[in-house]
C-alpha cells in the first residue's frame, strides 16, 4: 500500500489529516497518518482516539508518551518507538528519563516470564487492593 | 516448583528476602519472591536491579510502576498486572489513570500493528530527535 | 545460514521443492521455502502442512490466507506479510479488503489488551455458546 | 475495577450502552463493555470503531470474526476468543471452520517464527506484488 | 470443542492417536491430542513432525524439550509448559535445571527489550559469524 | 541514543565494559554492550546476570545459548538472534543443531496457539509431576 498525501486524499480521509495538522500546528502529517488514509475510516477512529485521550487527562501528556514507548519495545514497533520517543522528547523527556525507561521496560519484560514460568499464584493482597480500589 | 517461605530458605535466598522485608519495611514477602527463591543467584540479581532501578531516579516511582503495568498488559502477565496496580495504588495511582493507563496501552497496542501492517517506514525527522537528542 | 537452490538441494529436500514448484506451477520456490531447505525433515512436514490445510476446506483459500497475514501482522514478521499478501491478492484480494484487514488486527491488538487490562470475566453465554456448538 | 451495569452508567457511557443494545437488539451489554465503561472515552471510540469496522464492509462480518479469533488466539486474550468465537458462530461458522481457522493460526505462528529464525529476505516479487496491488 | 477420546474417534484421527499411545508405551494420550482430534489433518501434521523431530537428533530430546519450554514461557502457555516440563523431567531435568531454565528466559525476555529499545544495529562479525558457519 | 565506546564511558560504565573483556578475552565490546552504556546502572545489573547465570551451572553454556536463541527468535530481536547463534556457534553449535533448534521453536509456537486456541486442560498427572518433582 503507498501513502497518501494530503492533497491527494479523498474527503474524508483529508478533513481528519487536516484537523491533525490544524492540532498539531504543522504543515504536513507523519507518514503513519499517510499509510492509515488508505483506509479512511479507521484513519478518522485512530486519530479521534488519540486526539482525546493522548492530551491532557488523568495522566500528563509525557507519562502516556512514556506508557506508549514502553508497549512499543516490547512489541519492536520499530516505527512507534521512533515516534513516540520523539513525541516524549518534544513533550521534555531527557536521556536520563529514556534510559530508565528502556530500562523498565526490560525488567517488566523479564519479571513478567519469571512469574509465568513459576506460575505464581496471585497474592490475596492485590486482589483486595483491586475489590477495594484507592479512588 | 513449590514457594520457599522465608524461614525455609537457604542463606543466600534468606538475606535477599530479608533485605526485600527491611527495604518495605514488611514481614513478609510477596508470592513472586518466594517462587524465585527457588533460584537465589536469579532472585538476588531480580532484586538489586528492582531496587535500584524502580525508586527514585529520572522518573517518580509512580510512572515507573504504571510502565510496568503497561508492559504486564501487553504480554499479559496476570500476576505482574496485578502486584503492580497495587504497587502504583500504594503509590498514589487514582482510578482515573488506571483506566486511562489501560486505555492508552489498547491504543499503542493496536497502532504498533498498524505501523506493522503497513510498514510504514520511519520518517527522517524521527530519526534526527534520536540522533540530536535534548538532554 | 544460506538458501538452498533447487539444483542444490540433497534428495529428501529436493523432492519437496520440486512438489512445491509442481503443485503450484510456477519455475522456482520463494526464498522461504530455500531457507528451509536447511533441514529437509522440518520442510517436508511445513509444506505438506500448508499443502493440505491452506487449500479449500471448510475456510475458502482467500479467507485462510487473510487470518495468515492477521498472525503475521499481530507478530511483526515482516517476510510473512510480504508473502501471504502477495498470495492474498493472487487469490483476489482487494486495496479494501486487505486495509480492513489491517484495521480489524488493529482493533483486535486493541481490544485483547483492553480484556486483560481489565481481567473481564467470560460471559457464561460465551462458555454455554462453545459447549453446544453449531454444527 | 469492578464492571459498571447499564442502570449505573453515568450519562455518557450509558448512551454508548445503549447504544450497543439497541444495534445488537439485546436487553444487556457483554462484560468487556461493563468494564470498558470505567473510561466512557475508550468505551465510545472503541464501540465507535468496531460498529464501522466490523459490519458488512469490503470483507463480510463473518471473514472479520474469524480474523478477530486468529489475532486473539495469537495474544492468548481467553475472553476475545470466548467472545469472539460465540460471535463467528452466531454468523454462521460452523466446527469444521472453527477447527480449520485453529489449524491455519498454529501453522502461521510456527511459520512466522521460521522466517525470522532464518531471517529470509523478502523475495523481489513480493515487493512488486504491494507496490503495484490487484484493485 | 470437545476433546475426543480414543475410543470415540473416527479412523483418520484414531490411527493417529494409537501410534501416539504405541510410540509412547501408555493407554491413553494427553489432553492436547484429544481437542486436536477435532481437526484430524492437523492432529496427523503436528504428531509427524513432533514424533520425527522431538527425538533423537543433532541435538539431545532433553535439550529440545527445554527448547520447547523455553518458547512456551515466553508466550505464556500455561498447557504447554506444565506438558514440557514434566516431559523434561521424564527425560532427567533436575529441579535446578528448571530454575536456570527459567532464569535464562526472563534473561532473554529482558535483554530482547534492551536491544529492541536502543535499536542496537548487529555487529559485523555476528554476521560473519553467520555467513560462514563451523560445521 | 548513540554507542559510548570503552574510552569515553564514564567511570561506574567503563569498570563494567573493562570487566566484560577481561572476563571475554577480547579488545572490545559488542554493540549491545555500548548502547547499554547509556544506564550505567542497568548495564551493570545485566552484565552481573548474564556473567553468573550464563557460564556452567545446572545446565551446561550451549544448551543455555539455544535457549537465549529460541526465546529471541519467538520475539522476532533480530540483534538477539545474532549475537546468541554466533554465541552458540563459538561453544560449539552446529549448523545441524541451529537448524533443527529453529525448526523445535517454530513447532512449539504452533502448539502454544494450538493448545491456547482449544483452551486444552492442564492434565492431572502434569501437574502432580510439578508438585512432586523428581529432583
Amino acid at each position: 500500500m503507498k501513502p497518501i498525501e494530503v492533497a491527494d486524499a479523498g474527503p474524508e480521509a483529508r478533513a481528519v489529516l487536516e484537523d491533525i495538522m490544524a492540532t498539531r500546528g504543522v504543515t504536513d502529517v507523519n507518514n503513519f497518518w499517510k499509510y492509515l488514509a488508505n483506509e479512511p475510516r479507521m484513519l478518522a477512529h485512530v486519530w479521534a482516539s488519540l486526539k482525546e485521550l493522548m492530551g491532557p487527562g488523568a495522566l500528563d501528556p509525557l507519562t502516556k508518551e512514556l506508557i506508549y514507548v514502553a508497549v512499543s519495545i516490547t512489541n519492536n514497533c520499530e516505527y512507534c518507538m521512533a515516534s513516540h520517543t520523539a513525541a516524549a522528547r518534544a513533550k521534555g523527556a531527557t536521556d536520563a528519563q529514556i534510559n530508565e525507561l528502556i530500562a523498565v521496560v526490560g525488567l517488566a519484560n523479564m519479571t513478567n516470564r519469571l512469574a509465568n514460568g513459576y506460575r505464581v499464584p496471585v497474592d490475596p493482597q492485590f486482589r483486595n487492593s483491586d475489590a477495594a480500589p484507592k479512588t
